[in-house]
């Protein structure tokens, strides 16, 4: 048996392969089958992490063994569906099994956390890559697209912002860490996919997406999909107090509003809907507004465009 | 818009990314839309091909587009299940137009062969590889696995044998074009998925696989998951002409016995099956049958077990 054949069978023990539901046949065989309930599509995505242009190399095994995966989840948690399984194309330079128990330990773990099973793959030899194939199922018709905002809807998001892509200094060895650095690197390394949040706006959600690469940059997309303009206030953006901390107020809030890997979900909302979420102790914060038009502009508390001024800075490495 | 939006657009507009039939949402928002017919479920199979590994770098892009979705496709055929869609998550070094147009008509001209639309995938900078995951639909118990083989069932496969092993030097460079090696170079290149093949066994082979790792290597997995002993006679395993005269007899049944890359299905069958199948016109070759015991045997014209004496030779590069 080859090395990775001897990989395949690892990986296929690993507590994360051992089928769940809406896994008819798991990992061994030509294809694995997935039953999709009456009245449920599913939805599907891929995303390619590449060492050195994604994340560092060398980096923690275990670290990537989460983030490659909830990277790939949380496009699942900005259609609102849930998740079922994944598949994993690994492509290796070498084999040790230290870094493959460590990184195999990961991905179970922030499977476990997300309830997917991983249901077949490839194990390559090359530079080291790894992409993630991930399935979810939604009611037919109630998937959160990015082309349905609506002039008069809220601009909103999950969570606060910019905490990765604070961390991006950290993690490339540019910045030593300071004391005020552990929330952010773990919002980095440990991305949490807004699963229940996403499931929680099917119905609710006009449009919606995971801000990967920046809340400006993504705002776009559904600006564009939605053929409408999405203005966003400045002051409104959520920032954590480490990332204050740690940036200060203006790097904090170019961090929020042009760093990317934030995995946050961005939404537009009826107002009507917002009551009843925010009873319902979603986390919901409101930060701008759809209006007619297109693109995005930022404005200040003052209801003035700034927007050319912050997209100047170009302070973060974009992603490919 | 950076360069890799710009690739994305381009295969979002491409011929084989317009829907098709179970794609309710198609590329361009966070994760495709597929439907399932009530009673059916979903196929799915991811393989990566790299460079310098499973093909050779440079090559020509427009054979790759071919090549690199077939061979993700005929998982789906070893299944039994109908295409539906494929994702594709491409890693480049460089971007080069002429490149990406040449693979994407390979990919669209294989694509459009398949019945497959492209519903998604990545675009990244890196090593150049590539990671297809394709989607297929079965009706509910009726996809073809390696594991219900049973004694007494004939050991088939769908065609010849050894062909793109044969052009494996060629393709290397490691000997020069001969007349005769067109068919095998085709064969190589742009494998012909045996999808309808592949449905017309549903409900009647008890196991069945797609042959790409070599016909006795992938018999083992068939024995390995249904229990049983599966013999392979060594005079009935079918040669082309084109094969026998570039290789000689000796090398050709090498090739086709231990050589890679044929993408035939291998499939045990019921022998009360094989008269309507051939009656129909469907290439069934009967090589061998499947016996209680384990593992795989090769016989001679006479019975004899020559297993080890062949299993001795490891002629041709084994992909990891």
């Amino acid at each position: 048996m080859g090395e990775f054949e001897l990989i395949r069978n690892f990986f296929a023990a690993a507590p994360c392969a051992q089928g769940g539901e809406g896994v008819a046949l798991g990992i061994g065989d030509d294809c694995a089958l997935l039953a999709v309930p009456s009245g449920e599509q599913l939805a599907v995505s891929t995303d390619t992490l590449v060492a050195g242009v994604h994340f560092a190399d060398p980096c923690d095994p275990f670290l990537l063994g989460q983030r490659s995966l909830a990277v790939a989840v949380s496009d699942l948690a900005a259609m609102g569906a849930t998740p079922v399984a994944f598949t994993l194309a690994l492509t290796l330079p070498t084999v040790t099994a230290d870094w493959l128990q460590a990184y195999a330990r990961g991905l179970s773990q922030m499977a476990q956390g997300c309830g997917v099973a991983l249901v077949g793959g490839d194990t390559t030899r090359g530079p080291l890559s790894l992409t993630m194939t991930v399935f979810g199922r939604v009611p037919a018709g109630q998937a959160l697209t990015r082309s349905g905002a609506r002039p008069g809807d809220l601009l909103c998001v999950g969570g606060e912002l910019g905490n990765a892509a604070g961390a991006l200094p950290l993690v490339l060895g540019q910045r030593a860490a300071a004391d005020v650095a552990g929330p952010l690197l773990a919002h980095y390394w440990s991305p949490q996919p807004q699963l229940a949040l996403g499931q929680a706006l099917r119905g609710k959600a006009t449009a919606a997406l995971d801000i990967s690469d920046g809340l400006l940059a993504d705002c776009g997309h559904i600006a564009l999909a939605s053929n409408v303009r999405l203005e966003v206030e400045r002051e409104r953006v959520p920032l954590s107090d480490a990332l204050v901390a740690f940036l200060g107020q203006p790097g904090a809030e170019r961090a929020a509003l042009s760093g990317g890997d934030d995995y946050v979900l961005a939404f537009t909302l009826p107002s009507v809907e917002l009551p009843a979420l925010l009873a319902d102790g979603w986390p919901v914060h409101v930060i701008g507004r759809v209006a007619q038009g297109q693109g995005v502009v930022l404005l200040d508390r003052d209801g003035r465009d700034i927007t050319p001024q912050i997209r100047g800075y170009q302070h973060f490495q974009e992603s490919p």
